[in-house]
């Protein structure tokens, strides 16, 4: 792999996943798909454009190749640390549910185990104050 | 705009920003750059690039252009959704921190304002307690 910033996390992950059809893969995968034809029939997404994303997804470690039952066809699954994506998509998400919609549109909701959608994801310190762009700095290598 | 998935949060936040050289430019934007010369020294991005997705981040509302002291160059700045990114750039670097950084190589650091790491954001469910792919579910529209 051939890094844009080698020594920045953000550039890091963005190199990896900073990709419109990868997010939308790995969201589907927490959806649960996991055939081409399931990525494929959610996204939309033109079939070269899907392989494409598939390869670099399990080469840079978001995905794993797993058999099929049948084993007639290959499926996917999230990694460890694609499943640790999940604060990713769920902050793009709650940006987008404030920012992408007007307020008479609707939109899929994320609920948890009673039904209850999750509450917003606000970074904060070690004292568990909220901190934000002005108040974080980034201390280079 | 035409979305992707005009329901899905997600993927009407990755339409916006869902480019590895969105990302670059809202990351170095929070850390100060406002100049196109500011954003093409930092990510190396070839020109044209970098005023297609200027120009993208402006339609979509991420940054804004101000006018310059001097009155001669464009400037940009982050909107208020844009600096809401905040909570994206964070679980994007700490999932880059994790995953795509051997355990001998250095990388650059989010602090506070009194110098301390930023901890680990973590979605949690109303009771505080942490949720992931496993406990959560996407209720559609």
């Amino acid at each position: 792999m051939t890094w844009t910033d080698p020594d920045c996390p953000v550039a890091r992950a963005a190199d990896l996943i900073g990709d419109r059809w990868s997010l939308l893969v790995i969201r589907d995968a927490m959806d649960g798909a996991g055939s081409f034809t399931d990525f494929q029939q959610r996204t939309g997404i033109a079939r070269n454009i899907l392989s494409d994303r598939l390869r670099k997804l399990v080469t840079g470690g978001v995905l794993v190749q797993v058999d099929a039952p049948s084993g007639r066809r290959k499926r996917y699954a999230l990694s460890d640390a694609g499943r640790d994506l999940f604060a990713v998509i769920v902050t793009l998400r709650q940006w987008g549910e404030r920012h992408a919609f007007g307020d008479d549109e609707p939109h899929s909701t994320l609920l948890d185990r009673e039904g209850r959608p999750l509450p917003r994801v606000l970074p904060v310190d070690v004292d568990g104050a909220a901190v934000g762009v002005d108040s974080t700095r980034v201390q280079k290598v």
